[in-house]
């Protein structure tokens, strides 16, 4: 039987220290509950800290890579799949996660939170602003969760796996 | 020189009978001005409408198709461009566009404006509510325009090119 | 009704002034029959030559580009559809053309002529060696045609039409 | 450091048993050197065959699945990683491989036996036919090693590596 795969999806350069903090503790957490994490897989931000997280804790992490450039790939990943498709590769982030974690946001991550949604996956926000709760509310509905921290995010994937 | 290339995004079966009475008229005035139309290619909702009123115009319409299911293509593309990748197409319609255009709100049209951003696209978003606005504007800032008719659109586009 | 779309793959930097002699006559031959031509898009071998040939009889030319890196662009496009998915578009190349032809030989074009023949696509491949006839005809059975100048190839076509 | 992954591809439905003997053995032999298997992930041929093989023993296994559809999923994969691009996954299967084995042959094989030649991924073919022998030694010269048996495939990637 395949493992649960959690996806963690969060801003690259632009992610702030509080969502590297978050992702780090989530990548932990995730890797805690023998669950994989799955990632952009670049060396940046979110998906880096939520690796380097899961890394620590003796996980196994995949990383869906936009491009092959090496130079940019994060060095927490056990496997390294390569697409070459930028950033059409957010779908098959999304589609390969059992349920879908956004920290953070910017376009990218909205891109992937709006793609769970129309492929009825089972989104997890953490701690975002008003703005974005609302916009996500309106067009995910009951597919989407609010959390404020890492552990709640943990409690929300039970609930839902 | 290659032809300049609209996108029209917007929800295929949730369009409003609104949204598709814009997307018609937008398809319209956008083969008026000579330019091509580019849309998801299904015939749903607004891709559907807004290739109709291009068509009805005598202008060229490119649909970029998720799948090979030709049940599903719109009867008024003069060119169908099959990926076999259904949501994944998203990043082709707004890459390929010179300016996106979104009309109507959903989970998939998100998706294709978070990416237009992302891709650092001018996107011009008609008739949204304050929700989707707020967000965009956060996420979008000075790459995203709103308009509330056809017209307005138009405007806004030839002051892009 | 959506018009005709005839592809033409073949080598980009190792194509041979033959190669090239070949697409450009090709391309000239599919414009005149109302046909639109459809190219990998990139400005070398025969994809550019082909698209060349096409302009000058006035046709309708689509490239599908493997990057968003302009200077790569062939001059010789209408409609440039952008998929920022490297080698991955050449199956959106094969799946939407009516029919495919091959023109020279090299490892990019065998992926295309294959995935024609995995897409259950009729491929006619133009003035090749005796090693590629037969590996085609092995895997591509009653799909695959061979033809020796670019006036058969439109025959072959108007009869697989 | 990321694991070193091995893909192996070949026919589905077409997979003749020779092919599925071939492919079981070589998955079993991949998984005790410790490498990861990835193949195109479904319950068919040689994709199903070679999985089996790894996980009897003990290895992990990464399917690259071109749909969405879990009724086609292999039942040995412990990684599903759902593409929904139909046979524009097998770019990503080549450029995901540390060195590239086909086993059997047909439109799909080739289709990556080709792109990972123009990937410039090392490709081991086993037990292939005069006919494929020369067409890929033609079209990709040193990059291609020929092998008659699953053990002396793990010697070549051994030499590869």
């Amino acid at each position: 039987m395949a493992k649960v795969v959690i996806g963690v999806m969060g801003p690259g350069n632009e992610a702030t220290t509080s969502d590297k903090e978050v992702a780090f503790k989530l990548g932990k957490l995730i890797a805690k509950e023998g669950w994989v994490l799955l990632t952009g897989g670049r060396n940046k931000g979110v998906m880096d800290a939520a690796s380097e997280g899961a890394k620590s804790a003796g996980g196994l992490v995949i990383g869906i890579l936009p491009t092959g450039d090496r130079s940019t790939f994060s060095q927490h990943l056990d496997i390294e799949i390569i697409t070459e498709m930028k950033s059409a590769r957010n779908n098959i982030n999304v589609l390969s996660s059992n349920v879908v974690v956004a920290c953070g946001m910017g376009a990218g991550t909205a891109s992937e939170a709006a793609m769970a949604i129309k492929a009825n996956k089972q989104i997890v926000l953490i701690d975002q602003d008003e703005t974005s709760k609302k916009f996500f509310q309106k067009i995910g509905g009951h597919l989407v969760s609010f959390v404020n921290n890492p552990e709640d995010v943990i409690e929300s994937i039970k609930k839902l796996l």
